[in-house]
Order: structure tokens, then C-alpha cells, then sequence
């Protein structure tokens, strides 16, 4: 999720290959590098521990780099350790050759970089969409007070002005703002700001869920939450200008019992466990609505002005089945049982106060709707904030982490299914797999003369393990170069003492030890590759059986968007490569970050799109890949780098070819 | 409010006349008397003290009525106190002239008494007319169980199934069900009952507020309440037959804070006072629905089995703006001060619970909505409930205390208004006047010939004041037999010691202090007269005014429904002699008791009812009668008995000259 922002870049040339790359201030050296297709070697992450990837300055200025193992003279003359130096402004770059390739082999050897496209979400193109209705308005009203000739009842009066001037025919008051009523009429002169809850459905009445006494039209705030299995996420918005003012996010409470929903599940089994499941989740998200309100300043108000807690009107909340039911206190039971069903799909419009979220009594809460007990609220929120239930293009929604959530579809019709892809993406059954953490190597390049690694870790910290990107790069490098074949198995005949034979199979060393941050080498070896290509395989079936069932190819794919964490690092022509995605053109992929976040955000900016969910719900056809033997014919056909049939990857083919030219 | 029922009656003959009229057993000889019309000298009310009242019981037998002052020989001639006597079986009983009139006036002296038809509700006609439809009904569902080919929500099952078998197809579940739904559901092999509550607005959706494994559908009983200013009323209804199955009443708790609802309002205006109120009444109510869950036992239940809590699935109230502001908490501060505007005259539906009700969760309060400060939900309710609002007969529907509320229409227009009467009606201003409490004069004759009066009182107790009705009965004898005249002064020139000039005017003594229950003469004055007048001046003005509102004569007016216990006692013809109602025939005037709890009820019994309201009360013109000139000019005008036109009256003319002229 991500406003349009503007922040400064840098102009960063590389030469001898004058390959040139825009980077933002703080960026290392050599990611820069990596992004510009330049391969520079660098075993030890980052860490300035293996001294292998010198640069030198040739103009501008980078921060940091210097190392003890420069000489006086190298250091005059620019030297830097690109791993531990940083862009502070344009600069041109020199690469040494015993630091790079050989001149002969530069320019292809390593390939660009192809990432998503970042959704950026425009309010002012929303707003001329006629899609910026915010689910709560406020309006100001002017009450002609009562005479003796019109002595209508107070709320009558203020029912009967909403409907001749503001359009607003069916509304309810509830009995909290009747209370008020009276004396926030008479407080300001009979001029009032009543908040207005639209309805979720066309024909349904608007609720007045507050009253104030004056003009408080200004001052409408809502709430966005993603409530994931690991983090919850919220952010605070302004209704009126569409801003974010503040995002915030924490582990959830829950974690401590389970890392999965099923642990959660079995956790809330017990006797009072949904109750403490509840609690939990709760007090995480009230936890992050504190944080919220004391960092939001809205535009309007003064030095000391914050939000108040009573000025929060709405909140949206997506996420799985699972945490959906967790949150609302419904019997998770049977979410983990076949034939997989859960208490409800769909879940009435609540009070936030009724989940125990510490709002007004006033604030309206809207959970997201799910499709089935594995493909939950939070990817029907990305299909919602995405536009992808209103854009005539073919896309391939996916969230990809233990399960892959995908959805393929478009206005007219949309497909789903759960694919239980195993932790592979999330470094999981991989000998030295690891989240995404400090010292994951996250991208790779490989020498292809020398088979030297490149080996790009998170916070430049010396290599601990192999996170999810790191693998898909890691992977399609040494697919691409040759160095494994299509059935995941390393050649035998290179002259390179990094390939070896080990206790599982054959490996490559990406780190020796002295250079790791773990007491022992860090390698990848056949059984990972043999992990990664069944969880690969397994999307890619799920996938193409789905495209299938509507009696289309996979070819007729034309847009894909990519939600969750591991969609943000994911390089294109890797994901291609190695099979996990099908082939489109990189200028159609689209990245949305958190889909659950930005959902629940869009549907704070749009009533249009909260009314939309339902029919889109409805229509959604939900399949269970595991009861369809279709799907494990395509499973079986897709083991295999990139596939079984290289006609569906005629470009990743020819790419490959090119490379290996090199 | 009653339903069908049918009671043992008795004929009794007064000889020499030979009128017959039926009564039931326990109902005293001087009121079976005064039914038929036969006049009896009865000064002390029916305690025994005066003994004029002898009759010879000629045939069958009765029940006590003998005296002390009694002789041996009269006992065995069958002389009875036809004060102390009561019906116990046929019989034939002679007055003796002594005791009436002499018999050369017999026949025509004492107008017989033409009550108001009793409005009976049927069940049966209402379930043929498609509207027994309560408001909450309870469906038995066998669920098809999940498969894996069919994993389908819990919710999304049920739903399904309630939209394809029973045509509910808007359907929308509450949080708390959704709790209950996983293990409902598999209770009793998915055999679940719903409670689903129907939409008050056509478009609506319906609510599914309770869930039980297994089929309960026999068990669903509903609540109706009458929340008067004085007493709270009501009933416990079974939702599947309609059956009243108890009963119960209660001094409104707020009593002690005031007996009218204007010191009521200024209590609420106190601190906490508006809490204490509501408090107060809802202590009340929770006390009556202990006592019916004590008394109720529905038939299908055995020896031990009443009614639990639980099983209540809806409740109606309707009372006066006032108590209805009370009860839902709502200031009522502007009811009292002009321009008299109420916070709100809708209400919308609400959780029994969210009340302060003893009920479950689950059930459904509907509180019927006012039309302005001074015509309440009460008389929403009987207008609804008596079926005013779907009759094309031009109809009056009037229920009198202090105020009067008066409306008039059919199915096609409404007009109402309130009007002040004073409290002449309830004993008020009078200078011997009480309210209907043991020993009242409730009924009075008179003898053409001696003056001498037959009253009548509550209990057969020694006369201790006036009530309403007798007040009536008293105002309209002394007038027909030309004793009082068309201004309400008395006759100067009547031989007879019980006319005399008093402090007050001129003045009836009714019974002799020694005849009393109290330490002095009881009698009625010109005062009190001019005052009655005054009220029923009030009521007639209104009444007018508002037929002419829209464009009709008070004589197009063809029906009238009377309410109140007022009305249960008036005597039509009375009433029209004085011209404190039109003159139509008595054929044409029902009687429906407490037209608010039987609003209530009938609103338990069709949900169509509570559907129809919303458009009945938006129809619903009310008038402020002390804004509107033309209200005083017919207030002027009525300022006479029966009116200063009796050209609006010509049958009480006739009647009258009929009686003077025996």
C-alpha cells in the first residue's frame, strides 16, 4: 500500500560498462549494482569481511566504505568496499575487474532487474472516478428551529432536512444519538453536524451514529487494518482529503500460541481459548490504534492538535478466514477439518465497540467478507483495493507465503483457490532457510566465469541463511547459468570448488564460513532445489487449473498483481524463469504490497467498493484443488524448470539462451 | 382488550314491568335492575343503611340480601335488599312500588343503558385475513451437512436454505448467532430452529436473532406492555396460536414521583433524574413479566412446564410520548414548553436488553412511535390495533382522561389532536368527585316523581363520592328529566328537599350524610356542573374542529371506537345527551378497553401492523387546537347540553322529550 510519493534519487553510472541506475540516498553500492545488472563479487554479504568487491569513486561522493585493508594509496585514489558504502549523491563508479567480470563478459552477464510495478493509489483519480465516498460522512446542518406552527419533533426535523437537501431518504437514528439529540440541537443554535453511516447495500438506510453541536465536518477519521497471521497493520486516514496520517504496525498478540492458523485454531479449541484468541488480537490492535492517534496531525490542526479517539467515525479490518474468526470470537473449528468449513463467509456491519476496540460507541466496524476457509478477507480485500474486480484484463491476483492465495479473473468473472505451497518462500524446509531477517541473502548473482557468488544481503549484515527472494534468485541464477539443469540437478563436470557433493546431495557453497555469520558454510543444495520446485510447481498447477476451469490458457493471463511481502522483492524474470509465475510481459505485473492493508484502506475511501463486495463474493467461485485431479496432473507437469512444455515459456527459453551465450 | 370468550348468564324478570335482561352470576339486583332499565330508591349506594331498596324474589333463587330490619313474615315472602342480593341463577323478582316507581309510570321512566359493543379480537378471522403474521416466527431447518464437494459456510447454508424453501430471502445474521451457529448446527444432526425476526419496513431485511439445535418451533411467545402514566399493563402471548396466556398489571413505579406527566418531566429534568425514570418503569415492567412467567402455561406444556425467559423472541410497548421519552431515556424536556416538541416521535427497533429489560438478548422490543407531545404511541396504538386505519366508515376514535386524544378518519386520511378536558372525567374539580375507587357512584337513576336517586357504587360500598361515569350518568338523568336545564343551572321550583342553594350554587344532594360513607351530604353543584361542561365542551370543540379540518360535518362521522377505562363505563346514551359525543347509533360505537395494550397485542399477533404504522403515523395530520381560532368558536358553542345547535342532536331531543313526557 502506498500513496504517490515523490523522494529524491540519484544518478549512479558504472563503468567500464557505463550502465547507469537510479537510486535513492542510503542505498549500498552494491545493491545499486545488483539493480543496474552489474556483478561485483561479494561472498560475504555485505560485511566488509571477504574484501572482494572493491569500487572506486571516480566522481561525486559515496558515505562509508572505507576499510582497514585499504592502502593509503587506494584510498586516495576512491577506493570503497561497495558492500558497506552508500549513495549520498549522483556518482560514477568504477569497477575493477578482479572485483568484477573480466572486460570480455560484461554488459548481460547479469540480468536486470524486472520488479513489479508499484500500485501507487491516487485520491484525486478516485475522486473523479465519483469512487471517493467515504463509508461515514459528516454533514452540517442548519435546523430551522421549531415555532408554534411547526412544532415537528426534533428528530423528524433533522430527518426531513437530510432528505429534501442531502439526498439522504432512508435514515435510522439509533437510540445512543437520539439521547443527544436534543441538546446538541440547542447548543450551537440549532446548527448540528450529524455523522452519517452509508449503507452497505443500494437499497439500505444510512444510520446517524453521532451528533455534534456546531461545525464538525472537518474532522472525520478513519481506520484501515490488515490483521495477519504474524503482524497487524493500521493506518489512520482523513475522510475528507483522502490522506494517510499515520501507519503503525505490531506482531500480533497471538503469536505466542502458534506461529500458523492452525496452531491458533487448535489454541482456541480449548476451554476459553477463543476468548483469549480474542483478547489477544484485540489488545494488538488497540495497541497500534494508541500509536495511530499519537502520531496523526491532520493538516488543519494547530501545534498541539492531534486526533481524537471520539473523532474516529469508521474502521475496516481484513484478514484470513482464520484471524476473521479469531477477531469476532466465531468457533474456528472446523477450519482445519474437511471438508474445511467455516461459521460464515459474509459478517453483518458491527460496532467496533463490540469487538472490544477501543473506539466511540459511535464508530462503525466493517470486517472484510471471505470466499472459503483458505482464501480469506484479506485477499478479497486486494481483489477490491486492486481495481481487479473492475478492470476488463484478465489478471492473476496471488499472495504468495505458506499457502498462495490466487485468484484469476476479471469484471465479468473470477475464479479462486487456496494452493498450500509448503514454507519454502518463507525459508522454510530449506537446510539453511530463514525469514526475512538481518543477514538473509535476498539476491544473488553469480560470475559465470569463475562461478563467484554475489551474494546481497538484508541490512548489508554477514550471510545467516537464505530468505524466500534469496532463493528464487539464488535458484533461477544457477538455472539460467547452467549450473543446474531443468530437473533441479547441479552439473557434475564444473571446475569450481563451491559445487560439492554433501549429505544431501550435491550443493553449491554460496558463503564459506570464515565469511558467514553462522558457524558453518551456507549452502544450497538438491533436496532445497527439489523443496522449491514442488512449491513452485504447486502454485503454477493451481494456477493453470484454475485458468482452466473457465476454458481459458494460461497465455490468455494479461495483467498479474502481486500482494504480500514476499510479491515486494520478487524479481520478475527469476519468478518466470524458474516457473512460478506464468509468462507476462514485466510492464503488466503489478505490485500492491499488503493487499489486506490496502483493501481495508480503499474500502475507507470508497462506500462504492464495500457495497461492490458483496455481489463480488457472490460471484467468486471458490475451488478445492485437492479434490480436483486436474490439479495434480498439472503439479506433476510443472516439476520441472521452468515447466514440463518450454512452449508456454517461449521468452524465459530464449532468455536463457542468451545468457548462456554470453 | 379481550378476546372471545364466552361466561354463564342468567335471565332475570322484574315484575310488574316484565323486563328481562341477562347478567352473570355475582352482579348485584339493583345493577341488573338498572340494566333493565327499572328503577329502584337507592340512596346508600348498596351497603344496606337506607333499606328503601326491597324486592320479592318471586322465582328462582339469589344469592344473600337479607336484612336484620327484616321481618320474619318478608323473609319467607322472599323480601330481599336488592342492594345486597346477587345473581346466582334465573329468577323472576317483583318491585314492589314502594321500592320504585309508582305504576302508573313504569315502562319508559329509566332509559335502558346502551354500553358500547365490546371490540372482540379473533384470531381466526385475523389468520383468514392473511394477517396473523407475528413479528418474530421461528422455522425449523434441516440443513444439508457439508460435503466435500459442497464446503459452503455454516451461515451461507443456512441462508440458502432460508431463501429457497422459505421464501426469506433477505436475511441477515447478528453477531451472537453467528457464535452459536457451529455447534448449533451440529446439536441434532442439523436439524437447527431459527429465530427470525421480520422486517418492520417492506424492502427489509429479516434477522436471525436466536439459533437451537433441534426443532422449537412450537415455542415462540411474544410480550405486549402498556407503559401508562398510572399503571403498566401486560400480557404473554403464544405466538403460534395467538392465545392470551397471561395477564398481569402494576402501578407505574414512577408513581411516587408525581400522578401526571408534566411533574414527571420536571423530575427528569433533575439531575440523574431521567435515569431515575427510566429506572423506575423498567423495574415495573420487569415486575409484571416475573409474574406472567410465573401464571403462564402454555397448553402444550405438561404438569411442571410454564414459559422460560428465553423463550420470549419479541416484545411491543406503547404508552404516551412522555413515557415513551421516559422509557427509551430520552429528554422530555421540551414536551412541556411550547412549542411542546418531543426529541423524536419515530423509534427505531431496538434490543429488549438496550432497555434495561429482563429478557434475552435476542429479543426484539418495538416501541410504537407518537405522533406529536400530546397524542402518543398509545393512541397509535389503538387506531392500529382496532383497525381504524383499515376502515373505509368515517370513524371517531377517543380515549378520555385528562387529556382527550381524538382521532378522526378512515383508511384513507387521519387527523388527530389532544386536548386538554381538565380532569372533571377523573374526579377532578368536582367538588365531591373521586376517581373509580370503592364506593363511587358510579351509575344513578332518578325518580321522576319523588327525586328520589338510585345510586349505584363501586363495591356496593357506602357512597363516598362521584366517579366519571356517574358524573355522567348524574349530569345526563338530571338533565333529561328537566331538573337541571340547557345552561346546567338547576330548577328553582322542584318540590323536593334534596334541591337547595349550597356554597357553590344550587345543589343535588345525592345521599344524606347518614346514608354516606363519609361525614357529610354527598352532592353536586353548579360549579360542578359548569365544570363537566366545560370538559365535555372541550372534547366536543375538538372533535368538531377536526371534522371540519377536513371539509366533513361532525354528523359524517360514522363510527366511533372508544378506549380508556373511562369508556368502558360511559353510558352512550348519557354521553349523547349531554353532547360529550355525537350523536350516532349506539350500534356503531365499540368499546376497546385499553386501546394502547391492545395495540400492543395486535401488534405481537401481525407483523403487517407494525409495518403499517411507519405510513399511518406519516399520514397522520395532528392539530394544536389552542392555536386555532375556530376551535374556540365551537367551544363556545358547545357550552350547552347537549350544544347550542340541537339541530346536531335530534334524537336527543326526541329522547328527551319522550322521557319528560312520561
Amino acid at each position: 500500500m502506498q500513496e504517490a510519493e515523490s523522494q529524491a534519487t540519484h544518478t549512479i553510472v558504472f563503468e567500464p560498462s557505463g550502465r547507469t541506475v537510479q537510486a535513492g540516498p542510503g542505498m549500498s553500492i552494491i545493491k545499486a549494482a545488483r539493480e543496474a545488472g552489474i556483478h561485483i563479487n561479494a561472498s560475504c554479504g555485505g560485511s566488509g569481511v571477504c574484501g572482494k568487491c572493491k569500487v572506486i569513486i571516480e566522481k561525486g561522493e559515496v558515505a562509508g566504505g572505507l576499510s582497514e585493508k585499504f592502502s593509503l594509496q587506494e584510498r586516495e585514489s576512491g577506493y570503497r568496499q561497495a558492500c558497506t558504502a552508500t549513495i549520498a549523491g549522483d556518482a560514477v563508479i568504477r569497477v575493477p575487474e578482479s572485483s568484477g567480470l573480466k572486460s570480455g563478459g560484461l554488459g548481460t552477464a547479469v540480468p536486470l532487474r524486472h520488479r513489479a510495478r508499484m500500485h501507487v493509489y491516487d485520491i484525486e483519480a478516485l475522486r473523479e472516478q465519483g469512487m471517493f465516498v467515504p463509508p461515514v460522512v459528516k454533514l452540517c446542518l442548519d435546523v430551522p428551529p421549531p415555532t408554534a406552527g411547526d412544532n415537528m419533533a426534533d428528530a423528524g426535523r433533522v430527518i426531513h432536512l437530510l432528505s429534501s437537501r442531502h439526498d439522504e431518504h432512508r435514515v435510522v437514528f439509533n437510540l445512543a444519538v437520539l439521547r443527544m439529540l436534543r441538546k446538541a440541537l440547542r447548543q450551537d443554535d440549532f446548527r448540528i453536524t450529524v455523522t452519517c453511516a452509508r449503507p452497505v447495500n443500494v437499497s439500505g438506510k444510512s444510520y446517524l451514529t453521532n451528533i455534534q453541536g456546531g461545525d464538525w465536518t472537518h474532522r472525520s477519521f478513519g481506520l484501515a487494518f490488515d490483521i495477519g497471521t504474524t503482524s497487524v497493520y493500521g493506518v489512520l486516514v482523513d475522510l475528507n482529503s483522502g490522506k494517510v496520517l499515520a501507519r503503525a504496525g505490531e506482531y500480533n498478540g497471538q503469536l505466542g500460541y502458534g506461529e500458523d492458523v492452525i496452531s491458533r485454531i487448535i489454541f482456541a479449541e480449548k476451554k476459553e481459548g477463543l476468548e483469549k484468541m480474542q483478547e489477544l488480537v484485540v489488545t494488538t490492535i488497540n495497541s497500534i490504534l494508541d500509536t495511530l492517534l499519537s502520531q496523526a496531525r491532520p493538516a488543519d490542526s494547530g501545534e498541539k492538535g492531534g486526533i481524537s479517539r471520539e473523532e474516529i467515525t469508521s474502521i475496516t479490518l481484513a484478514g484470513n478466514t482464520t484471524m476473521t474468526h479469531l477477531l469476532l470470537r466465531l468457533e474456528p473449528d472446523n477450519i482445519r477439518r474437511a471438508p474445511y468449513v467455516p461459521v460464515t463467509t459474509f459478517l453483518p456491519p458491527i460496532r467496533a465497540t463490540d469487538l472490544g476496540i477501543n473506539l466511540p460507541h459511535s464508530a462503525v466496524a466493517l470486517v472484510y467478507p471471505s470466499i472459503s476457509s483458505y482464501v480469506g478477507g484479506d485477499i478479497v480485500a486486494g481483489v477490491m483495493g486492486s481495481g481487479m474486480y473492475r478492470t476488463e484484463l484478465v489478471t492473476l491476483y496471488i499472495d504468495i507465503g505458506t499457502n498462495a492465495e490466487i485468484v484469476v479473473g476479471n469484471r465479468e468473472w473470477l475464479v479462486c483457490a487456496a494452493c498450500s505451497a509448503g514454507p519454502a518462500f518463507e525459508g522454510g524446509g530449506i537446510t539453511h532457510g530463514m525469514r526475512a531477517a538481518l543477514g538473509a541473502i535476498e539476491d544473488f548473482s553469480l560470475n559465470p566465469q569463475t562461478l563467484e557468488p554475489m551474494n546481497i544481503t538484508l541490512g548489508n549484515k554477514p550471510p545467516v541463511g537464505i530468505c524466500g527472494s534469496g532463493l528464487l534468485a539464488i535458484i533461477a541464477t544457477l538455472f539460467e547459468q547452467g549450473v543446474v539443469g531443468r530437473s533441479g540437478k547441479f552439473r557434475r563436470d564444473l571446475a569450481t570448488d563451491r559445487i560439492r557433493e554433501g549429505r544431501s546431495g550435491y550443493e553449491y557453497v554460496l558463503v564459506w564460513r570464515e565469511e558467514a555469520g553462522a558457524d558453518h558454510d551456507i549452502v544450497i543444495n538438491e533436496v532445497d532445489i527439489e523443496n522449491f520446485i514442488r512449491a513452485k510447481a504447486a502454485i503454477y498447477a493451481g494456477i493453470t487449473t484454475l485458468v482452466e476451469q473457465v476454458g481459458l490458457a494460461i497465455t490468455d493471463i494479461e495483467q498479474v498483481i502481486l500482494a504480500g511481502a514476499f510479491g515486494s522483492y520478487i524479481d520478475l524474470d527469476s519468478a518466470m524463469t524458474v516457473g512460478l509465475l506464468p509468462q507476462v510481459d514485466a510492464s503488466r505485473v503489478l505490485y500492491v504490497g499488503n493487499g489486506s492493508l490496502m483493501g481495508a484502506w480503499m474500502s475507507e475511501m470508497s462506500n462504492h467498493i464495500r457495497r461492490d463486495v458483496v455481489e463480488v463474493v457472490r460471484k467468486m467461485t471458490s475451488f478445492e484443488l485437492s479434490e480436483m485431479p486436474v490439479f495434480q496432473e498439472q503439479y506433476i507437469a510443472s516439476h520441472f524448470l521452468p515447466h514440463t512444455d518450454l512452449g508456454r515459456f517461449p521468452l524465459v527459453a530464449e532468455r536463457i539462451a542468451e545468457i548462456r551465450r554470453d
